[in-house]
């Protein structure tokens, strides 16, 4: 008999939010991944291009957390034609200790909106200025306004500017954001506008092509690019690597699915230049920031540490809350089929 | 809203069994993945050494299944000594035209246990004579049982033996087939004798060096090898490849993971010598027997379109029969972290 925890979106969005602990939870993931063997997988990925469908599955396992998460993630994109979002999914923990499953976690992609921006949030409170009161966020979607919700929990931001391809969205955003954490929100027309004078720029579209060039970069600058996740997308002028101290999550990953990727192929940055990645400017065992003049570059893919550690973090919170169901699954030992 | 089914490995075994129908499911995934674009990307592998711990995941698109599967199996080979089962794991499967999640299957395994079977008995009926009346089973765990039972349902079987290197197990399991399958079903002591004169010879053991020399072999026979599953494990002499049809259930992965990895390392095979699919050899492009004295070898690792078709017939079944417990997962649309 083994009794598995099922947690709706419901019961995840009142375990787990974004707040500082959660933030705290994603750091030691990074923590874990400098200092400790963790051990993740390259992603695996399935098209179905009949559908529009990509499928990603990430999973890590990070000692010192009980259980490992793996998330499957899948994107469909003709499905606002029928009316459904297109980015779903789920995440299962297992036991690290006996493989068991230990809880199903049917959160449609809520958790990883919450473990990326909290690794937004990681990113600026190891890189970004201390003293970093103005942001400007690039995109409208949810990681948009997640990712300025994260940083008003590391940073002391007074106010921030957003631009977007769409200007009336970046307005309504704006709108919207004032009102929520109470500082002081623009819709920018600009994107060169926006960042002047801004302290921290955080990149969250699926642009294809450069949107951010090097150009407009100011002295102790914090820039996260977390837009890119896969081969095609580039959010981020390549010429940045020659202005800013470039950290990588997973520098394995960003190689192949995020800014990194796009830099080597134009041959601003060889194939395997070392870089440092973020776990390691939290261990102290590589730098990051070193004067307020230096500008700083994370390029966020998106990594399994995270997900184990927000799905530990999910289940121990609603485990306490006594909240989700629990199935009782039965094993019949050694019968036949 | 999405609503989806959770089966209990109860449920499950209620919903399919080892049958004449769950081995022509798994024959349609393999006529599929020969002529139809199927994706089925490499096998996902996380290692936790500090518990002896492997997990694979395994999928597959198979254009005419409404579903596709995700199988997540971990082996935790310290879990005996905690008085729980090595395998355990469970399959998920999802909309091939949404991607929402439409089924978790808590299966512990089961379903692998007769899509594995069943393929074994996808390569008989493809590959053995037709009036194959004796088989051999190499090992006595829970696949030896199941591909003696597959034969059954796909060829004339009046007797059996069964060898395993534990001659005790060997009988235990040769009393409880001849009880359970009404044929004449003995443990023989010697692997040479127990494949004398026999037609179809499966082995399910987890050897890592050969357990069946190719000299051994006679004219007219069938072997199937669904042993290997991993680098290391290595059921079958690779001379055998001089005197057989060799057939992999997909080559690309029985080159790294099958017993044609340990020819090809052996050398007596060239990495990229071509050899027929099962799949092809189902859809009529690919020769399989063509006499009744060839020698015919199927090399079975274990593919995500059996994962993908046993999944579907799960879900129909338990659907159609009204089991399982539904969940209803309301999803909450722009809502703020």
């Amino acid at each position: 008999m083994s009794r598995i925890l099922i947690l709706t979106e419901k019961d995840l969005r009142a375990a787990v939010r974004l707040d500082v602990s959660a933030v705290d939870c994603v750091e030691q993931a990074f923590l874990a991944l400098a200092t400790k063997p963790v051990a993740m997988p390259p992603v695996l990925r399935l098209d179905i291009p009949e559908f529009r469908g990509e499928v990603d599955v990430k999973t890590a396992y990070v000692p010192g957390f009980d259980g490992f998460a793996i998330k499957i993630s899948p994107g469909f994109f003709d499905n606002p034609k029928l009316g459904l979002p297109s980015l779903n999914g789920l995440m299962i923990l297992f036991s690290a200790k006996t493989g068991l499953v230990e809880g199903l976690l049917l959160d449609n992609g809520y958790l990883t909106d919450v473990r990326t921006a909290a690794a937004g949030a990681v990113a600026a409170r190891h890189l970004a200025r201390e003293d970093a009161s103005v942001a400007t966020i690039f995109g409208a979607g949810m990681q948009a306004r997640m990712q300025l919700a994260a940083l008003t929990l590391v940073r002391p931001i007074r106010s921030a500017r957003i631009w977007a391809r769409d200007h009336a969205r970046a307005e309504t955003l704006a709108a919207e954001c004032a009102g929520q954490y109470g500082i002081d929100v623009t819709a920018v027309a600009d994107p060169r506008d926006a960042m002047r004078g801004s302290h921290i720029v955080v990149t969250t579209t699926p642009a294809e092509k450069p949107i951010l060039m090097a150009e407009w970069l100011e002295a102790g600058q914090h820039l996260t690019a977390m837009g890119s996740d896969s081969e095609h997308k580039n959010e981020i002028d390549p010429a940045v690597f020659a202005r800013a101290t470039y950290i990588a999550d997973r520098l394995s990953q960003t190689r192949i699915l995020g800014e990194l990727h796009h830099a080597i192929k134009s041959g601003l940055v060889g194939a395997d230049d070392p870089f440092a990645e973020l776990g390691a400017v939290i261990a102290g065992s590589a730098k990051g920031r070193t004067s307020a003049d230096d500008v700083t570059f994370a390029d966020l893919t998106g990594t399994g540490v995270q997900d184990t550690a927000i799905a530990n973090l999910a289940v121990s919170r609603a485990a306490g809350a006594g909240s989700g169901q629990t199935i009782e699954n039965e094993r019949e030992m050694g019968g036949d089929a």
